[in-house]
């Protein structure tokens, strides 16, 4: 199983909207058929590995990151394919999240005379898909916030000027977790001060292993009241955009000249703090957005971070002190010590000279925070 | 040679002001003898290690982390220790900084017949004593500033409110940083908010491994313009403290009553960014002061950066985020990216949930920042 979960995180920048799936065919320590979901459309993960094996996966065991499913999509169900292969015995990490189809796949085989095991490295491979889990079980897609600041938490100067706060190591991270993204949200001031083009570029995206490569950018979404996004924006080329304007903003000529360059726009619901974030994520749900990437300036940051949307910080920190006039890490008009935020550190490494921490919050991690 | 540096370090909270040093007396891999230097006024490294040794001292080697001194101090000179003992041949990791004494005990050795190596291990022995070798050289002690704050560049809140943002270790370290300097400087703000003791408190010192127990309080030293510490401030309970005011504050009713309570009063220069730091290194410099810990609030600590003063910072951050109202890292009133002050990482360590990072500055180490 440790092998079918190394093997489905070569999908991790290519599988999206279809969760990342590995499975190898063996019989005791004999690898028979190894295989893993590349893109949405294409063969999944049990088909090759089965289609690898051949004859011999008759009377073997199938390793599945997650359960085969049971129904025609794009592809034929994967459960027929194993019953069809004769193999012996399945062995799950976990089951369907989808709860309408949860536990189907494995009845299936079952019926069909196979030994099923399930929950096998169950937390392991759940690592592989959060957003498609999360997205099946809530309909909204998996958070993550960047922030690259320096260590006196200063994200950018007065003047809004930021390049380069961190180093090359850094920013090619970046690009890594930009393409495992399946969208990335800014607010239309970083758009207006920054004009960045929020793509995944090739050349900074350094080694990806043995990873499928990258097979589109992921979508482009800006928060942007008034539509007020020029149409000469970098971030309009080059691939999908979605603008998140208020209804009212819908009609108006800006928002017009921006859908005639073929940008998508979605009415959402406004209050002075900012965009309605949870419509917002509710309607990337919809869109089949299972991992967003937050992108933003320090009022859409501290916006999630302050209704507790963030579900996994990304903080590199850049070893200068850009000084006390520069923009915060995250706008957060706290008063008082209680309302300060906690954060459990989950992987803390060097990129050059840069620190990235992954943090999430403690409060939705109780059984880590126990212990704490 | 190694082991001779890592009995020196056994001195780390007692030596001052005179630097640690430790010694081997070994015939090839045997070892007959060790010592290191404990406290001021008491036997220096190698006649603790030759009275190890006794009578097989003779023909063997003596391996010293400093040069071994040639005068009458408040002990007798060690080179005539190690001629009187016999030894055939001194290693030795580096000369005595002091110019007017530098090379003389090693002459003596040589004069007498015995074989001197210098300069083994160097640059590891020179990290035993960056105050005492700072202050030989230039007449200021070594400067360390340590700053805890929360991953967002926070100190404390606007208010002022600060405990705790570090965690138990992270405290107990300061504990042990303390202990290692000779004084630690704060503002008078500092001292008007927090009521902070700045004292070393031996059950919070946690575990020192070998070192030889602190022997006394670090001096406390107030940087307070017109000598507003109130006479029930905890920082003047339990120890020598200095107050640093202008030359006019000297006279007043309030600088005479601190006087009064035993507070050493230090007349130096003021302008508007506050103390002249220069004056007051220069001071410390004369009381013998050789690793300065300098924990105060944003501003004294920002012109400590600013002037270009900091040898080390000690950077404690917690893994919280306390809003983007609270008091900055250090006040830094920078405009322009130009301005920023790059620092490099020189350790880096978790301490419980909180991170530890000991940083330099860059333009100080052109050796290392060539190969960035």
């Amino acid at each position: 199983m440790a092998r079918a979960i190394q093997l489905a995180w070569r999908g991790r920048y290519s599988t999206h909207p279809n969760p990342r799936v590995g499975c190898v065919i063996a019989r005791g320590d004999l690898v028979l058929g190894e295989g893993w979901h590349e893109r949405a459309g294409e063969a999944h993960a049990e088909v090759r590995a089965l289609s690898q094996a051949g004859p011999d996966a008759r009377g073997a065991t199938a390793y599945v990151t997650l359960e085969p499913c049971s129904h025609f999509g794009r592809t034929p169900p994967c459960s027929r394919a194993l019953i069809d292969a004769g193999v012996a015995r399945v062995v799950v990490a976990s089951e369907d999240p989808n709860p309408t189809v949860s536990g189907r796949g494995l009845q299936q085989l079952r019926d069909a005379g196979i030994r099923v095991k399930d929950g096998v490295l169950r937390e392991e491979a759940a690592k592989l898909n959060p957003g498609f889990l999360k997205r099946m079980r809530s309909g909204r897609p998996w958070v993550r916030l960047k922030i690259a600041s320096s260590l006196d938490g200063r994200t950018a100067m007065a003047s809004g000027e930021s390049k380069w706060i961190t180093g090359a190591e850094s920013r090619s991270d970046v690009q890594r977790l930009r393409a495992m993204s399946d969208a990335i949200l800014t607010g239309v001031n970083t758009v207006l001060v920054d004009d960045p083009s929020l793509t995944v570029r090739r050349n900074e995206l350094g080694n990806i292993g043995q990873a499928t490569e990258p097979s589109r950018q992921p979508l482009r979404l800006i928060a942007d009241r008034d539509a007020r996004t020029p149409p000469t924006a970098k971030i309009l080329q080059g691939g999908d955009v979605h603008l998140f304007c208020s209804e009212e903003a819908l009609s108006t000529g800006p928002a017009q000249d921006l859908s005639a360059l073929g940008v998508t726009l979605n009415g959402v619901g406004w209050q002075d703090s900012g965009v309605n974030l949870g419509q917002l994520l509710d309607r990337l749900g919809e869109l089949g957005v299972n991992e967003l990437l937050v992108e933003a300036g320090p009022t859409l940051a501290g916006g999630f971070i302050v209704e507790g949307l963030v579900d996994e910080l990304w903080l590199y920190q850049a070893p200068i002190f850009l000084g006390s006039e520069g923009r915060p890490t995250a706008r957060l008009p706290f008063n008082d010590m209680c309302e300060k935020i906690e954060w459990l550190v989950t992987d803390r490494r060097q990129l050059g000279v840069d620190t990235r921490l992954i943090l999430t919050p403690k409060v939705l991690a109780p059984n880590l925070s126990a212990v704490d």
